[in-house]
């Protein structure tokens, strides 16, 4: 591809456009084009979410999720059960749970799960913080609610291993999820079905 | 899909990138997720890159073409043929002809195709200024590369209608181009065949 068609900065939009999960180098250039001429209707709201984004948005130090407020909102959220603390290996997962409205629990965001293959060990988890958390008083369950792939129940192992000293009870998700899939792209009954049907790990 | 997962700031963000071509809401969570995982090395490069983006980049006031400066780097370039009016409908068949380096002539980018189902007729494309342009004594030959669709092709005959008065040779893309199909998904040696064997109209 000549990199010359459009001057350069056209190009550098393009090629970032392109580093987007979904969109490759020809729709890069189409969702490109397409801001351009809608410069007022859509780049100019798209270019201020970002900055609002880059400026607001912060990791919440208790459970990792991602929010413009630290704790974030369901961290701080009086009606969310404090006794029950769901484990997801990313925010998105924890964003897939909250829009099934699957749980009135808390999360913790593990960053990643395990993956010899992909050099991510226990260290590159958040599991010290969850012991942490998992011994608080208040805490009576940890749901894992991790991909029902090998790293994920590799990961949810590895969890009940680390937390058999702290006195709570812990549940994975049931087996409504397809083996093999990932928490993402399920739908919605099949995550609220899986989060009912939770058994003892 | 509930709204409030994730604070306002971010589903804005999130709505807005699925506004984007080839985006749906779920890959527009996911790419939300990667820029705010990503925040120096993307996010802040790709709000950089729009910004420079809705400063600098100008319509062509010759040919309609979209770049950083006006008149654009295709014509003011003097290692093109002033000759050779190459008209497209859009931009982006004008990048993808770019990308076959299938002519060394100028563009005219019409805007759209004639269309009177979608209410698109002559006064919205940029038919006049092409005949102006065509009337140049060193322009000798105007190709139509246009879509090979009812649209394109019926935008193709208006407009060798308008440039009967002109003294310009009027061709089109051969055939090529697979009956229905759209200039901007074509393979480029496709592109460059059609452009070597033009016909007369």
């Amino acid at each position: 591809m000549s990199g010359s068609v459009a001057g350069p900065e056209i190009e550098r939009l393009i090629q970032l456009l392109a580093r987007l999960p979904g969109l490759g180098p020809r729709s890069a250039r189409r969702a490109a084009l397409h801001l351009i001429k809608k410069r007022e209707a859509l780049m100019a709201p798209l270019t201020t979410a970002l900055q609002v984004a880059i400026e607001k948005i912060e990791v919440c130090h208790t459970c990792g999720n991602i929010d413009t407020q630290n704790p974030c909102t369901i961290c701080t959220d009086p009606r969310r059960d404090p006794s029950i603390i769901v484990v997801v290996a990313d925010v998105a997962d924890l964003w897939a749970l909250e829009r099934a409205h699957a749980t009135q629990g808390r999360y913790h965001v593990l960053g990643a799960t395990l993956s010899p293959l992909d050099g991510i060990g226990p260290q590159d988890l958040t599991i010290d913080a969850l012991v942490t958390r998992a011994r608080e008083p208040q805490v009576s369950e940890i749901i894992l609610a991790l991909n029902a792939t090998v790293d994920g129940q590799t990961t949810a192992h590895y969890i009940t291993d680390m937390l058999q000293d702290a006195d709570v009870k812990v549940t994975r998700l049931a087996h409504g999820v397809p083996v093999g899939g990932e928490l993402d792209y399920l739908d919605e009954g099949t995550l609220s079905a899986a989060m009912r049907q939770r058994t003892l790990f």
